[in-house]
């Protein structure tokens, strides 16, 4: 038997997390940036290729990238080849985030503002299901308390913020008064403004900053978009938020 | 509650279906290009940036893509945060496929060579254990059925087949004679010559091309690498099968 074969085997994974959970090496002057999931999949969890495209861009500027996602059941678990609830299926949301991250995963309450540079959210329905009650309750939505702490924790100490397609209603909701895009949709952007913010229509190339409040939002899949669309719409919202990192 | 909300709430998931389930519209020209997953998470399913990066290159091409996958169990489900199996726990390799698809799903079992001008098997563990036994029994690993009929079709048709990370050994145990790389993983590669096939080491960023036989692959997270060089060794392979379309 390979080590290959007998890695995979090893019932610690050790060899393979090694392996496998690589993260850029970063030097001290690299930016530590913090990704918040929500799942792993775009109809109740985080949009498997926002995530991706957030990390791959995050790569190539040598960024510090760790995970983070709340210790929480997930609202519900949908199978994505019906678009259907699995009734009586139950996962966690930090759990499945880390298919995403490849194990590098910290409980959502670690998440401390001091220890970062900049946090994002990528989207998918988990920002609306898991995250918050969005897609529930439209702009009557909670945060999750966590996640309210830490967008409130990185808007004091005045830290850049970058979400995408629908995680921006998240810091419409938390700092009302900020400025967002999700694309053109009509009726999630009179949600943004009901909850007391402002949208900003954007293409998908294009982001949307809010200096003031250090809030980065791009479209993304809030758009009818190619993959590789959204591909480059996560890349000018990383793009943007590295134009305001000290 | 705005149609945002509605839409999500939707039983049958109609509008967001629609909206998410976009792919590229293709004209007439455009290469139909098949992509076989094996689950969704680097440790017992596809490796999900493998998978993206994929879908973004070949997307960048205006290519019409259909994701396949066996509707099989899964070898078994690990929990991605800790490495280890979860107990009792069960899932179809289909429907975990279809978190990255997007919904995007057919059986493999409707795979035909002459439907496609093109396959592509993203790596990841499920390679190596959904799609065959190479996890548990190396060079004398079993190929998957459907895997194999799919494998021997488009190499019969003489049209490109695409493998990357550990996919390759895939097409060294169905093709033997065949040249592939998996990067420089010692043990691996002697894997690959005990299966009758030739190893050939390359650089992450540095397809492999078998001419005779219409194989391409690329090392991609056999290395350990950056996410971003692993986009790139992805890249190398789309780039590599394109020239290889007729």
């Amino acid at each position: 038997m390979n080590r290959f074969c007998r890695s995979i085997l090893a019932p610690a994974f050790g060899p393979l997390r090694r392996r496998f959970l690589h993260m850029s090496v970063p030097s001290m002057a690299n930016h530590k940036i913090a990704v918040v999931l929500s799942g792993a999949g775009v109809y109740d969890g985080s949009e498997v290729h926002e995530a991706s495209a957030t990390w791959v861009h995050l790569s190539r500027r040598d960024a510090q990238v760790s995970f983070y996602a709340p210790n929480v059941d997930q609202l519900h678990v949908i199978d994505h080849s019906s678009g259907q609830p699995m009734e009586g299926e139950k996962r966690n949301v930090l759990v499945e985030s880390a298919r995403i991250s490849r194990g590098n995963i910290h409980p959502l309450t670690d998440l401390l503002a001091e220890n970062h540079d900049a946090v994002v959210f990528p989207g998918g329905f988990g920002a609306a299901k898991n995250l918050s009650t969005f897609a529930v309750d439209g702009s009557k939505a909670n945060v999750n308390d966590q996640v309210r702490r830490v967008i409130t924790s990185f808007h004091t100490a005045k830290k850049p913020i970058g979400l995408c397609c629908i995680s921006p209603v998240l810091a419409a909701k938390v700092i009302p008064g900020c400025t967002v895009t999700i694309g053109n949709d009509a009726d999630t952007a009179k949600a943004v403004e009901e909850m007391g913010s402002k949208h900003s229509e954007r293409s998908i190339h294009e982001a949307c900053v809010d200096s003031e409040n250090q809030i980065v939002t791009a479209a993304a899949f809030m758009y009818d978009a190619k993959v590789c669309d959204v591909f480059d719409s996560v890349g000018a919202m990383i793009n943007a938020l590295y134009k305001l990192l000290k």
